[in-house]
């Protein structure tokens, strides 16, 4: 369409193949395609970064790396989601910044549906608020003054092989308190409409069950309950007072660097990448120029609700592929997020109009101390060695709607990585009149009148290995007990057994051998222990998929029935459940890519570790949840020669300057502020 | 034997039943015991506190946490174990120091060998270097000038059920350093002498194996290889210089309060109790003045190793039982082993003599700060609530000769407690003459010369419960999918499956269930979710032992072949092996008390939970081990009525204090101090 030019353009010349998008390069893409479409008005949905071709960047990496001349800079490639709005048909364009080209550009399939993007969401979210039929349900509420309605649109997780409408289902909730931080998840309303977004139109109400069985009702008046709040000065009760500050000083900066998106820390080199819907993502990530992951990306993840009654079947959210972790990622506030000393990063985004919108302090960088990384006492001399564990932690806190995932990448120097996910925020909630001590099988009671289904949440991590190259295996370890033969007298001897994952297919973790996972790079042998350096990958053994074999959700899933794939390096497979999601009738992800039976040994390798929650809610988890924590690690096992952390300098207190508690220490205030037992015994019913 | 005396003595008048042992309570117990074998000379071997009789104790603490008038103290019971050094029966003696008085004194079975203790080992160990065939062996190495030997002498994990002796094996090392940190385990000997503790006489000279195989040679002179050395001031390469410091101030103090080794903290009360065996307990946890735990400690820990071969099947060390974490407690130094506003707790322990050894600083206490706590965006108005997550840590290390556990009892302020578990130290090494690349398939070379063979370190955390009360119920819950019936017609619904544990018995833990142990009082009904009270165990899914069934090593840790216990409570049942491991012939713990088929439900339970590693070395855990961390959590499940940390006050950057990273960021710094890949060339053997 645009004839291509041969000078890359100005705005993206100084950029590294793994930068984020600049704003200068969606208004180049707007421009592009506006210029392909003359006339014709267009809705984006995306305009982002796209992968750029893995086999041409290399070069430019290893040049990069071994401070060779630099070959010419693979180009920016650049994609977008939008919609004709003459004709409503969705496509997906490829573009090449440098030469401000079309690459392509397709029409896609009318069962295909883009994710949801924030324009959307919120023109859905005032659609419904002024829609008659859902302003005559709320009348129906007959609510005290002051109180009102809100809700939250869902991704519409088809049940029909033949829906091609977008749809989205709105929960409604009253909102008790005009407060920003009003709890509206406190008080779910038992109606949900269901909208097209495309004709704008009430597809159907749905209403939702009341009680432990699927019966449901007209809309009768509410009956007052009580709001169950979280925000600070919404509590009945006094803020503790008793919490001292806890300061986090570094006099002399930061032990790392930072040069745009490129990091140096400890040895360790990288790039943060972030687009908008994975979020944060690692690229070339060195340890003492050493080559050990080319992308490590949270691919997915999905979240199946338990709750057995339309239409809470349909309540399946991919956090990645329907909206965007990137596109949720929160705004960091210094001294709120983190502590210590910050970098952060920004990110940005299109507008519904092509508009670049500044995502600003998405991701955040900071070190910390996590206590001991190793020590030693010699009990003849009492000589000891202690050094300190310090991370560089790199922090996303996305919000879908009412949860929140806290993901964090923490590297130390010991040249472990590791990924952890904390999840938080306030659990989806449904109407349960629950006032006789009535309970459900597939949930917890969190309030009065509000039910918290149990549900998953299943992560999928995309690791892309380059252990000292780009060429790797991965295997997996068993440990298990030696023949009882006569090379085994005493019946204590236990071995290892290696099964190397040939083929592109899947795996199971497996406690009771103590499998662990390895990448290794069959082409370069240790020293020391005459076997192929090696990372392993610590996994985060987890319960699979408890949908049926049999359900549409678990073939939209389905990477997360298995905790172990492997492919063979393909570029554009980057989403464990495919590309498109929302809607999906079945994935096209890495279940399918492992068909294709790729030769795996020795060969550029992708792993997969699907981990997850299976997350019955607590009502501790309520009104907001204290965070869980679930981690994955990726560990040298045979990439050097010794512990590599060794050279980090001791622990001294002249370098840590710790505080001694004064003795005898005051004890009057801890006496004082009780009465507990007191409280206790009204809330809390004693059985006689 | 002593005549009781009714008033209580005035040195334990005003300790608590919980209080660690003092130094004048270990004169008294030798002034009782003097008394009791009047002319007869003792050995001691302990002189500790006995745990006192719950069922007396339980109305002290519950007059306390009530604020009522306090009954009659329990006494402080002490123990002893000790020789008469006339006829070297050991014996174990029960006193009571309030009056004064002997309880009884038993003499034990000439089978039964008691712990080691500090003075023994420095008598075998001198014994060891002065004998004349280690000599001659010694001098068969012909060392060059200033390299000398030293040994670590190991419990001997006996092999035969026949044996009564008291046996130590002595591991020998070369010592190439005149340096208090020299890593001997570098350079480990090829012969290791048996020694009869009581008659000191050499029993038997070990050959070890130099090989892959079972075959022993004549002690060879040494072929020099180098030391792999882990202290700073014997390193090759320089320290790093680009770790800058890290403060942590607490410029109004600490957010604890401490009355003797009673503390407060954040609504969590406790009692901090230390004993020889143990080491760090804790007592009587209540959180805001309801009760949760009565006792959590660890109670056993072995470490079987792999190597198939003599006399390597015997080493068997059980940390706890065979020396004690709180005689291995290393004694901490301000800034070196913890960071921030420290309190220490003291111990003591007694000598040969009887004398009271002050084991000062042997745990310590701080405040961390571990991320967020919870965080939730209103997406609408961009309002958030963030809280971070403020934790108390009690930690003790303990060196048992080449290692060292880490052991971290965390506290957070939404009620959690983790015990944490780092494994660092040094591994334990044999000789391997592995310079033409030779493996084994039980062990890992780590250096020249040196293999470390596989092993399991296999923890029992024993956790008495008291959650709102002392008598609990123990079950398990099963997440599983509901039935594909009418009621589940999309094939979505899943529900949870509970098994109470109604026996005392055992259980398996299953990820493929998410099964969650879960301790609850049938008593009290949580009036939000109508189920009982609970606290649930957040496992640590471990490989349990593998040993053979029919070896020995297995009988005698069989805590260790199931990760869960539930026993009723009885006094005197604390160490899931039994209360004499060293060279034990099996077991008399856990496995034996389940089988009295006692009930367990809404009684006084105890919950014994086994986890571990399964430690296939690799090489970058040699010299010194970048820690390996394992945890377990007691986490409140339907405890409260809603997130206990909701009152905790926001994260505020006018509380926190953090500081922003400067921009542009200084990069000169980052690409100045490389050039690895060359180094690694010459370290790394490319495949061509």
């Amino acid at each position: 369409m645009l004839a291509s030019q041969s000078s890359p353009s100005a705005t993206s010349v100084n950029l590294h193949p793994f930068d984020p998008i600049t704003p200068e390069e969606i208004q180049l893409a707007v421009r592009i395609l506006e210029a392909a479409f003359p006339g014709v008005p267009l809705r984006y949905k995306r305009i982002d970064l796209q992968e750029p071709i893995k086999k041409d960047v290399i070069a430019y990496l290893e040049a990069e790396r071994l401070r060779e001349p630099l070959p010419q800079r693979p180009p920016r490639l650049l994609f977008s989601y939008f919609h004709r709005l003459d004709s409503g048909v969705f496509h997906k364009a490829l573009l090449n910044a440098d030469s401000k080209a079309v690459i392509h550009i397709k029409e896609l399939p009318a069962h295909v549906q883009g994710p949801i993007d924030v324009d959307e969401v919120t023109e859905i979210e005032a659609l419904c608020m002024r829609h008659p039929a859902v302003l005559a349900e709320i009348e129906k509420l007959k609510l005290p003054p002051g109180m009102t309605v809100c809700n939250d649109p869902w991704m519409y997780g088809s049940d029909s092989p033949n829906e091609t409408r977008r749809l989205f289902q709105c929960f409604m909730y009253m909102v008790a308190a005009d407060h920003p931080e009003n709890n509206h998840y406190s008080l779910p309303c038992k109606f949900s409409p269901v909208f097209d977004a495309i004709t704008r139109e009430l597809v159907r109400m749905d209403y939702l069950p009341g009680g432990a069985d699927t019966k449901v009702t007209e809309t009768q008046p509410w009956k007052p309950v009580k709001t169950v709040q979280y925000a600070h000065d919404l509590l009945d009760e006094p803020l503790r007072k008793d919490l001292k500050p806890y300061i986090v000083q570094q006099p002399e900066g930061a032990s790392f660097s930072v040069d745009g998106n490129f990091v140096y820390w400890q040895k360790w080199r990288f790039r943060v990448g972030f687009n908008n819907r994975e979020g944060l993502v690692l690229y070339n990530i060195t340890y003492d120029n050493r080559n050990v992951f080319y992308r490590l990306s949270v691919s997915e993840m999905t979240v199946p609700y338990g709750d057995p009654r339309a239409p809470y079947h349909r309540k399946q959210a991919f956090d990645v592929g329907d909206v965007g972790f990137g596109l949720n990622a929160n705004q960091l506030t210094l001294g709120c997020d983190c502590l210590g000393h910050i970098k952060y990063f920004d990110g940005y985004r299109t507008d519904s109009k092509g508009n670049p919108v500044h995502l600003k302090n998405i991701i955040c960088m900071h070190e910390q101390d996590n206590g001991l990384q190793h020590k030693h006492t010699n009990y003849r001399s009492g000589a000891a060695t202690v050094v300190r564990n310090r991370q560089l932690v790199l922090q996303m806190i996305c919000t879908v709607a009412n949860y929140e995932y806290i993901f964090a990448y923490i590297f130390d120097q010991a040249a472990n990585v590791e990924l952890e996910v904390r999840a938080t925020g306030i659990l989806s909630t449904v109407p349960f009149d629950n006032e006789n001590g009535e309970t459900v099988a597939w949930g917890t009671n969190v309030g009065p009148g509000v039910m918290a289904p149990f549900h998953q949440h299943m992560f999928s991590l995309r690791i892309d290995p380059a252990i000292d190259g780009f060429k790797n295996t991965v295997y997996y370890e068993d440990s298990v007990p030696l023949p009882e033969d006569e090379k085994n007298p005493y019946l204590v001897g236990y071995t290892t057994e290696q099964t190397v994952i040939r083929k592109s297919g899947s795996a199971n973790t497996d406690i009771n051998r103590h499998r662990v996972f390895k990448i290794r790079n069959d082409n370069i042998i240790n020293p020391v222990t005459y076997k192929p350096v090696a990372y392993k990958l610590q996994t985060a053994p987890s319960q699979m998929l408890l949908l049926s074999k049999n359900a549409m959700g678990y073939r939209r899933a389905e990477f997360a029935s298995n905790p172990i794939w492997v492919t063979k390096y393909n570029d554009d497979e980057l989403y464990a459940a495919g590309e498109f999601t929302n809607q999906s009738r079945q994935a096209e992800g890495v279940e399918t890519w492992v068909q294709r039976d790729d030769p795996t040994e020795n060969e550029d390798v992708v792993l997969w570790h699907t981990f997850g929650l299976t997350h019955n809610p607590r009502v501790e988890d309520f009104p907001v949840m204290p965070m869980e924590r679930i981690s994955v690690m990726l560990k040298p096992d045979g990439f050097f020669t010794k512990n590599p952390a060794l050279d980090v300098p001791p622990s001294t207190q002249s370098f840590n300057k710790s505080t001694l508690h004064p003795e005898p220490a005051p004890v009057a205030a801890c006496c004082s502020s009780s009465g507990g037992a007191s409280t206790k015994a009204k809330l809390y019913k004693r059985i006689e």
